[in-house]
């Protein structure tokens, strides 16, 4: 058997899978760009030889990225998805009936043209017409807008290096807090609490010089080396554990108890926040 | 860099590890037995090609499979402890004050021998007065049994398949429930809800003819595959999701607010029972 060895960053193991077909092998401006086939997880996505999606469990990852901050908002009507050119969060983010728009900026456009080819289930929102594609750097979109309008600002980068980076400084927290309306919510990935807690905790401490309140969710992603997946949610005072938009929504996994319960418990947070975990 | 290709069972990835170096390699009775040392998880048991435990990362697993029942319990004083050969369970077992006896139910007195050699702090149990070792099969030992004396009953066992299965049968059910006390608790981890869902399943619907209540909590494994380690624990009534003994215990996982946060949302439980959930 043909095998893919992942070699993801920072992860203390590697991932080997079985290749039944390699169906699309490229290089964009920006990265590799890999598609692959796998005997269970059936169509997987690979940029710089480290997995991104695969079709039998992307929506764990979209559905807990997307729907928590659509939830702990009232009414997102307005949202900008930076990254995730798959097009999985902009699906999730649709779901939502009172969306009117979503800017979808994306770095590298190569991304949204292989996924519609390879991952129609996935990318099959984007062509929606309350969709504005913009293939840009999200970090410079998002500092040179001037209103503050949008309800949501969601993150979908790859592993935090490289070009990503950009969506992880003081100066692109501020640009995103600016463009929040007052129950605006921002929310990113942040690695492997198993495996990266120390940028878990960074980015943490980050997004508090900039804005009132920030928190901490996660989820078990099998796809994601360290699995216990940590996305770090702020906003401008607003608790994003209280869900208080009541449409309801079609969901694989997500749920109302899930959001509720995948936030990390009070007392670990401070122990975490004051560095006493000890793993 | 010498590397170990990890082969667990139904799991549809490999792990790779780094090996610095192969402290112990030999074959008891039972198994292929194994300790090499990770750059990052330090020490690592592993039996028959599978990762049982490392230095680093082992107060996951053995808390969260010790310490729930253990708080559910109000007073728990005699404790079965079926596998586990490392001794990372009786460990976890004697934090507890009232603990007067642990009956450890090995079948491979090799891996408790081992442990001792390359893993002292997590053997470090093993020897307690209060400890009484068995070398045997733990479903005859608890067969055997005649009173209804045991507050708790923990199994440690690998992977489900070989000489483990006989743990996870209709008959040991039934005998380890003949010999709980009225509020007594029995646990057992039950592979991962990503890849072995049905698993997961089945084992709930065998316990739920035995036992009056079943209940399902999970934690996030970075060395298992599939990572997010189920765990069932059925009781002759008693919500294992209540905490009843307050005695103080120092973890490094485990908390109340873990324990009870560990437990699957009611409207997942359900929905998995129903094999509504699509993955």
């Amino acid at each position: 058997m043909i095998k893919f060895t992942e070699r993801a960053p920072y992860a203390p193991v590697e991932y080997l899978y079985d290749v039944e077909e390699i169906l699309y092998k490229g290089k964009s401006a920006f990265q590799d760009i890999m598609v692959i086939r796998n005997p269970y997880y059936g169509k997987m996505l690979i940029l710089d030889d480290v997995v991104q999606i695969t079709e039998r469990d992307e929506f764990f990852y979209h559905e807990m990225l997307t729907h928590v901050v659509m939830h702990a908002h009232p009414n997102p009507k307005k949202v900008i998805v930076i990254g995730g050119g798959d097009g999985g969060v902009v699906r999730e983010v649709l779901k939502h009936k009172t969306i009117e728009k979503v800017y979808f900026v994306e770095i590298d456009e190569e991304v949204i043209n292989i996924s519609k080819r390879f991952f129609p289930s996935v990318s099959s929102g984007v062509d929606d017409p309350r969709v504005e594609i913009k293939i840009m750097d999200g970090a410079d979109f998002v500092a040179k807008r001037k209103a503050a309008d949008i309800d949501a600002v969601i993150i979908d980068s790859t592993d935090i290096i490289g070009f990503a980076r950009s969506l992880f400084t003081p100066e692109f927290f501020t640009s995103v807090k600016n463009c929040l309306t007052d129950p605006g919510l921002f929310v990113t990935h942040t690695e492997s609490l198993h495996f990266h807690k120390d940028m878990v905790i960074e980015i943490q401490e980050a997004l508090k010089n900039v804005f009132p309140l920030v928190d901490l969710y996660t989820a078990a992603i099998a796809t994601y080396p360290g699995n216990w997946w940590a996305f770090a949610v702020a906003s401008k005072g607003e608790s994003p554990r209280e869900i208080r938009n009541k449409g309801k929504i079609k969901a694989k996994y997500y749920s109302h108890e899930v959001h509720q319960q995948s936030f990390i418990p009070r007392g670990m947070y401070e122990r975490l926040m004051k560095r006493e975990l000890e793993w």
